[in-house]
Order: structure tokens, then C-alpha cells, then sequence
């Protein structure tokens, strides 16, 4: 076993990677070459003065204070462990045990255990159900009016279908029934142009290692001014010490590469019409070969879910089950659906090239060659 | 600005270093080589079915569920994003928002936050003061007659003084009064050899980027079987989701350093001994120039915070002030005492060879010599 822990090595580092945990966390060169100079335990703090994010060697200040507020499109930002950890600390702060909150049908679960560990009372508006799952933000009106909400969520895109409902008509009904609104960009912020104050939200939630090029666990945190000082509230004992971020959060590796990421995280955003048409084609092409899409249609997002009852027959007169469509991809240096599934898989479309998927896509014309 | 975050350069990093956050935290070659191979966003969970501790390849069980605990003398462990996220974590799930607890008077501020953050009463114990600010946990005792605290903590060493109060006499104390002890072991898991069960205590915190030679932020929780169903407690939605880890907590790359270090890190703590030998011997040549230790004495831990009047005295006449120490260190190749300090200042020897120490002696000395 300790041999083991000596020599740890990743099967997938250099395959076609279509895991949509994974594609928006891939690290630019400069993340690489941040996560080698900042790997020791604790040397981000060189230049500490008390706060993380007030550390100007390396640029911690600036990039939280000064790039990612206009990013986000909020007044305020800060760093966090993730967005899961990001909601619980906005949860934690607005609302107390008891309290009901409103999140969209397709939330993520840690936004349920979040609001668990809080000791919320969630009320969850429907969703078209198959095939499309889509979440009508309208819904959110009378779940509002019964249960006085203390904040509403939305996720955008769910990490399920990758749909992308109306946030901006949410924020709208949030700004007209005065509750707060946070909206969890985990799969958006870091991938496509999505602005807090566009869509009227109080805040927006975003991951590092989800869409921002980073290593992981990380998180962004964006808000209105309001917020500030009950979210990034502080201790009454150490004045500079934010309680909801028990003084520091991200104080290593993660943050480096967020911030070593971050010109090209900002970059790649404006060309995110080049994504969405290149996520069509190839949900298009796959649907050729009798696998349908799931979600909205058309699709405006990299994150896809697939039916495929064809490649769920083979599973089962075949030796390995569900794993032969792992194993046939990986031999074709194809890295993404879970193994083991086959009947429903998702992928993600966003760091493949048209030719990478076209591969993809011959892979898979492949495979039902072989086994129908 | 943007061109600042595209070559993130640390200037400390082939220096001696004898900074006390940092000392414990350096990568071993092999955390080095896992930092590279498990760098990109989310790629520790390529195989996760459902439950980060529970991940085999890489060897996260393996590595949580059996090593952990017998390197900790814990019946249960998991990981979590540091020691001050654990001591929360801890903390929310054993006492509720007015309850009291009792801590000692040399804790580190963020067990204050944290007791901060779960809206607890916090009692300290005194110390004996300067120079030596010593913890004796008999005056637990009366604190806990009369405020029934829900649970006690006891920081060991503390980061202040590197003082090693009698854990195991607390241990007694704790189970003859029935009260839930944290032992907080963030500057000794890792570093020395400790024992949850030989201390009697119910909880052990490590820090992985303090202590265990990984990136951060990572910590280890250690724990007796009985509070697994309290502080590991499922929710009630996900029944393989732990509410306080929401989920999962170092779904990233300080978990793979923290693996990876580990077989070092078992081995380095059986040489213990020769670390508090040359801690010792470092005090008492830097008190041969009348730079005075605090804390206890004999030291038994490489942390070690000295009073340098002299050094003080200097920097009051000196166009930068208290930065000339840093300077003049650094440009002997050393770094350590917090840049701006010359009162007085913190090291750790836990890094450095006897060979590099006897530099930094005889570079306090060439430094004395110059100015006075």
C-alpha cells in the first residue's frame, strides 16, 4: 500500500478528455507552471500581513479585488473552497435553522446537503421531466409568496442536462418579491460571458476546478456591496478575519492556478458561441447514430447527457456489462463517460477539437458496428 | 496585471528556510511528482462512485480508512480542507449556537472564529505569561465544573510558542468528566509521533500543509468510533453523503500530495528525537548572542519564537526598520522571521540540517556584528 501512495499515476492524462467534471478544470501551461512553484504547503503566504486575500506578493489582492469583480459582474468578491462550501457559507449566513429557501428541480446535491448541514427546509420547483428536464423559472412565483423564502437558487447550467433557464427573469421576480437571489455558475463562470448584475442577482457562485482552469478544490464567490458585510462578516476578537471564511480558505495550490488560469479563463469566455455550436454538431451527429440527447434542444451548453438504449442492450450480453464502453473508448483514447454506464452518459464537448470529436464520433459508429 | 498572474514566481523557494507556517509543509519528490500527474481540475475523481474516501484508484480509501487511523491512534479518519475546517466542523456538530466550551489560553485565533461561526461561548484557560506561557491543563478543571462546556480543546503544541502541554493529563481529566476532547495536533501530526488513543482524546486535527509535507489546504480528521454517526453523520437525501464534508471536501490535488508524502512522513516521525536535539541546540547557540527563547524550556518542538531587543533596537535606527532583518537574511540565502519583525520572531529548525542552522547561527551573528 505505501508503495502504492509512492507512485500515484493518472490512467486518463493523455487520452481525449469528454469527462465533464474534468474539462473545464483542465490547467493552462501557466497553471502548470504555478502548481510546481507554489506546491509546498503554505507558500502562498510569503507575504502575509493577516489576510489571504490582502496578499499583493503573489497578486492575491488584485485578482480578488480588482479582475474578478468585473468577471463575476458583482461589487465584491472573494476565494473559497468551492461552490458547494461557497453556498453553504452564503446559507449559513442568511438564513437560520427552520427557514425555507426555493432552489430549481435540477440543483445540484450539494446544494441539498448544504442546506442540510444548515438545517434549511428546501422547496424545490418541478421540471418538464424527460426528456427535456427543463426548469420554467415562473415556478419559482408561487413557491415564493407560500413559503417567504429566505434565499432562492438557481443553478445555471444544471450539472445534469447542462439547461440554461431564464436567470435573468428570476432575477427579475427576485428584485420584484425583495429575496435574495444566488445563482451557482459552477458550469458556467470560467466557460461562457454570465454577469451577476446582467441577471439581477445578489450572488454567483463559481468553481475553479469546474470551469476556471484550476486545480482543485476551489471556488468564487461574487456579490452586491449589500452582502458584504453579513456574508464577509468579522470576528469580533481579529478585525481582520472574515468568520464565514474562518480567517483564510483557499491558502495553497488551488488558488495559484485559479489566478495563473485566469487571462486565459478570461479570454476563452468570448468565444464561447464557437462552444455552443460546436456541443450542436456534435449532439447532432451523435443523435445520427440513434443516441438522443437529453436536455433543451437546441442545446446551449458543452455539458450533454445521452440516451443510448442500443449501447445498454449490448451491455448486457457482453462479459464486462457496463464497462465495455469504457474499455472500447479508453482503447481508442477516449476518456469520459462513467464507466460503467451506458444506458444515460454525459459528456462534455468543451476541451475536445472538431477533429478530437469527430474521432469521438467514428469511435462510436465503431462500436455499435462491432457488438449490432 | 494580467501579465503578473501569467508567471507566478515565488522568491523564497531554493532559500533556507526556516519559516514557521512552511517548514513542515515542503513536498517530498514523490508529493512533487503527484502534484504534477494529478494537477488538472478534478482528476482524483475519475473512478469516484459516489463518495471521495471511498475512491480505489487512486488509493483514497486505502489511504483514509487504513493508514490514517493507526498513524493517527484514531478509530475513524477522513480528510478535510484544513485543521481550522475540521475544528469547525467538529464544533457544528457537537454544540449548538450559546453553548459553552473550554479551550486553551495559547489557542491558535481560528479556534476562536470557528467557535465564532457555530455562535459558541468560548472560556480560555490562563498561561503562565512571558517568557515561558505555559499551559497547565488542571486549570481545565474548575472551567469545566462550572460551564459545562460541550466540548474542550487543547492546541499542541501551540503555534505561538511551540509548547507541549500534558495532552494525556487532559485526556484523564476529559473522560473523568465526561466531556468530548479535540486534540489539535496541527503542528505535530506529521511531525512527531502523537497518539489520539494515548492521549485519551475523543478527536484528533492534523494539517496537511503544515505538518505532512502537502500542498494546501488539506487537513485529517482522527476520531473515536462513537462520534462516526454524529460528525460523519449522512444526509438524509444522499445516503453515502456526509453533511459536515458536504459531500466531499479535498476533491483535488492537496489530497495527492498528502498521499503521496505519507510513507516520508510515518518515517520522519520516528526520528523525532533528533529534531527536538537539534531544535534545543539551535536555541541555545541563538541565546549565546542574546537572543532570548521563549516558551518552554527544554524546548520539545522545532517551533521556537525568540525576543531580540538588539535586533530591535537596530531597526529603530535603520532607514528600512524592521525590514532589514528580512533583507539581510535573505541575502544570506535564509528566509524565515516574518518580514518587518525584529521584537521579536518565530523559526522552525524542522527543515533545516544541522549544516544549514550553523549558517543561519553565523549569519545572526555577521548581522549583529555589522550594526552594533
Amino acid at each position: 500500500m505505501l508503495q502504492k501512495l509512492a507512485n500515484l499515476r493518472r490512467q486518463h492524462k493523455e487520452l481525449i478528455n469528454i469527462m465533464p467534471l474534468q474539462t473545464g478544470g483542465l490547467l493552462t501551461q501557466a497553471a502548470k507552471e504555478a502548481l510546481i512553484e507554489f506546491g509546498d504547503g503554505y507558500s502562498t503566504c510569503d507575504f502575509c500581513l493577516g489576510s489571504l486575500c490582502d496578499i499583493t506578493n503573489p497578486p492575491v489582492r488584485e485578482f480578488v479585488h480588482e479582475l474578478l469583480p468585473p468577471f463575476l459582474g458583482s461589487e465584491v468578491a472573494t476565494i473559497t473552497h468551492g461552490a458547494r462550501e461557497t453556498i453553504f457559507m452564503v446559507m449559513h449566513s442568511l438564513a437560520q435553522p427552520g427557514d425555507s429557501i426555493v432552489v430549481d428541480g435540477n440543483r445540484h446535491y450539494t446544494t441539498m446537503v448544504a442546506a442540510e448541514r444548515v438545517g434549511l427546509n428546501v422547496i424545490e420547483t418541478p421540471h418538464s421531466g424527460h426528456p427535456e428536464f427543463k426548469v420554467d423559472v415562473d415556478d419559482y412565483i408561487p413557491l415564493i409568496e407560500n413559503h417567504k423564502p429566505k434565499l432562492i437558487l438557481l443553478t445555471y447550467p444544471d450539472g445534469n442536462h447542462g439547461n440554461l433557464p431564464d436567470a435573468k427573469r428570476l432575477g427579475d421576480i427576485a428584485q420584484q418579491y425583495n429575496v435574495p437571489f444566488i445563482l451557482n455558475g459552477a458550469y458556467a463562470v470560467g466557460r461562457m460571458p454570465v454577469s451577476m448584475a446582467e441577471v439581477g442577482a445578489d450572488f454567483i457562485v463559481a468553481s475553479g476546478h469546474k470551469s476556471m482552469a484550476s486545480a482543485g478544490p476551489s471556488g468564487v464567490l461574487g456579490m452586491k456591496k449589500k452582502w458584504e458585510e453579513i456574508v464577509l462578516r468579522k470576528s469580533s476578537l481579529y478585525s481582520n478575519k472574515e468568520i464565514e471564511l474562518l480567517g483564510c480558505t483557499l491558502r495553497g495550490v488551488p488558488l495559484i492556478t485559479l489566478m495563473a488560469s485566469f487571462p486565459e479563463v478570461q479570454e476563452r469566455v468570448l468565444h464561447w458561441d464557437e462552444q455552443v455550436s460546436k456541443a450542436q454538431w456534435f449532439s447532432s451527429e451523435l443523435e445520427k447514430l440513434g443516441i438522443k440527447q437529453l436536455g433543451e434542444k437546441p442545446h446551449r451548453h458543452d455539458l450533454l447527457h445521452f440516451e443510448s438504449p442500443m449501447l445498454y442492450d449490448i451491455s448486457k450480453r457482453v462479459r464486462e456489462r457496463g464497462y465495455f464502453l469504457y474499455r472500447e473508448l479508453k482503447e481508442r483514447n477516449i476518456w469520459g463517460p462513467q464507466p460503467g454506464l451506458t444506458k444515460s452518459f454525459k459528456v462534455s464537448t468543451f476541451a475536445a477539437s472538431r477533429e478530437q470529436l469527430s474521432l469521438v464520433l467514428d469511435s462510436f459508429r465503431a462500436i455499435l458496428n462491432k457488438y449490432c
